[in-house]
């Protein structure tokens, strides 16, 4: 990683002036925020990074896979590393600004309703004491806006899991032992750290994916105790017929590579760990593909269409009102239908629709009688 | 189709000068034949499409595949249609040139293997009455240089298929009762001819689908009964689990939409006859799906790249030759290996092997530990 860069106001200044004119960053107004967010990446300032005011949140970095744990680990590390759970969720970043605390997915944007939650699982007061800090997690759930999946150990609405913390400004994040202890001093909720391993310890970390994969669990980040705090994140095989079973419908939204890779990663996973491939496990990747697919076209027959459902609640109303509008000026108003949203006990439940555009647009040609070439 | 262009001989002579400059058209020799092989379409003049001399070989059009039987038919067709089966081979045009029968692939190359067989199934006294015919086959069979899979009514070696007989310098096909006096006449093997039917016989036409999927076959071609001569093609479900599975291998060389495809065309053919989506079809996806993969990375871990292995037997040695010069300067020199060239009862029987560049590439990359990206 090249994020250990040292910045200097100057530098910095001209790279926000450039990315403007370039038009990758834009101007971004949502609710009554309005910042500057990084579309692309432009130099040394990666894609998702957020300017507010004077708050740089810097995006957070793309993290490479191994594809094989053996010879990923001999080939990838120079030192010792830890071993954090790698959760199947979706990516943000919570800071304070002002007086709101708020929270920015990967490409930068608020999302009212991650920032809704997050007194429900974060003690706030972190940012009373450390103003500058930025924390990393993973939100997932089955009752999240994003994501079709959802690891099975989390039965309903969400969790959070920090993973990593920044500071305002800096592109780098708190080494292992700082990150801990303020994790501990705020009881923050963290993903599991399994401990710090090296490569002749590989048949416990080899125990430990199979235990993940026999738990539905989605993998692996492995960070290497050093400076140059180096990562690579590696997966479980299970993970990949979950990630396939979750995008039904998506066939055409998804690119093509997306099925074949994780049936690549699954073969893989299977070879390197010596497990069989048992009729079960064909008969569940097979199914994966083909009912989510049957699923669809029968949706299409009856809708004319093909949407995947959410649901979500909210603390405040305002925010579920904030968080339809904002998807609706981002998806266009006819890919996205509000079905409900309604006080249930303490929360505002929301449901909505996702038209899939690409999908729908397919199956149209395809039962229309159209013939294709290829 | 607009194939029906009524072809003036400046206009012709003008579009091959042309395609010559634009280097669509290349001059190929292959043995001791030299011709013109359009490598591209130009003008009027489809890829494919070769001249031998003043022989003029019009290329194969491409025929559209519908996914829906009902609604494709009702789309695509103003009058009755033929239905022939649709084998699962490759398609060659066989001509007489000078003294010599010759058989060109779809991309217009003179095949070596092919010619030397053609004897063996084609009574070639039909040029003699006839020089001026074009008889267009598939080819199947296990034992051909070409594809992996195969029909499962043909247990060894190959056979040939007539379906369409077009005339040189001519892009149209005879009509079909023309078609059906020669090939009795030659007692040519031909594709099964189903009748002719029309949109009322849906049922029919669907039962005779279903038989098909239940024999492994691949599926049918309709040809309009009228001077257009409009062809469209429709297959079975079942043959989408067999591409699938004679991939193995080719989950890089293949474009990664191949895979998608048939599963979707899978799912469109379930769904449209009534058929279950059964425990038995999941596992039989799934295991096409992943056990080639599997084998890919474990031959790949033993010879160091992916290959496949091919066999087929030739009446003249010199043809299996030069067979195996053509593919190697085709090819590369390094994609090719000779295993075997040994006489066996009355054929010279050649064993080679072609390797797959892009799926041993791509398994150097992943099984050497480095990251990728996604």
């Amino acid at each position: 990683m090249s994020a250990a860069h040292s910045i200097d106001a100057d530098e910095l200044q001209e790279t926000i002036d450039v990315a403007r004119e370039r038009k990758r960053a834009r101007s971004t107004r949502i609710g009554k925020w309005e910042y500057l967010r990084f579309d692309a990446k432009v130099r040394f300032i990666p894609e998702g990074t957020a300017l507010f005011g004077d708050d740089l949140i810097w995006g957070y970095p793309k993290i490479g896979r191994i594809l094989q744990l053996e010879a990923g680990i001999a080939a990838q590390f120079e030192k010792p590393f830890w071993i954090e759970e790698k959760i199947d969720g979706y990516n943000v970043r919570i800071f304070r600004h002002g007086e709101d605390v708020l929270a920015i997915t990967r490409r930068g944007y608020i999302c009212p309703f991650t920032t809704d939650r997050v007194p429900d699982f974060i003690d706030i007061r972190i940012f009373g004491k450390h103003p500058e800090l930025v924390l990393c997690a993973e939100v997932a759930g089955p009752d999240n806006p994003y994501n079709e999946g959802r690891p099975p150990f989390i039965p309903e609405d969400i969790r959070f899991y920090v993973f990593d913390i920044m500071r305002k400004g800096e592109p780098d994040f708190l080494p292992q032992r700082e990150k801990r202890r303020l994790l501990e001093d705020y009881a923050l909720p963290s993903v599991s750290r399994f401990g710090r391993y090296e490569l002749p310890q590989l048949g416990e970390i080899k125990e430990l994916m199979l235990k993940l994969d026999r738990e539905g669990r989605e993998g692996i980040v492995l960070k290497e105790d050093s400076p140059r705090d180096y990562r690579v994140k590696y997966v479980t095989g299970r993970i990949n017929i979950s990630d396939i079973r979750v995008s039904k419908g998506s066939v055409r939204q998804l690119p093509p590579e997306y099925f074949m890779h994780r049936i690549l990663r699954l073969a893989l996973f299977l070879e390197e760990h010596g497990l069989e491939v048992t009729p079960a496990i064909q008969r569940e990747l097979g199914e994966a593909l083909i009912d989510g697919i049957v699923g669809t076209v029968e949706q299409f027959r009856e809708e004319n269409k093909v949407l995947h459902g959410f649901r979500c609640r909210f603390r405040k109303r305002a925010n579920a009102e904030l968080m339809v509008r904002d998807m609706k000026s981002r998806l266009g108003k006819r890919q996205m239908r509000q079905r409900r949203l309604e006080k249930e006990a303490d929360y505002y439940v929301l449901e909505f629709e996702k038209i899939l555009p690409k999908t729908t647009g397919l199956l149209q040609n395809m039962l229309s009688g159209d013939v294709v070439f290829d």
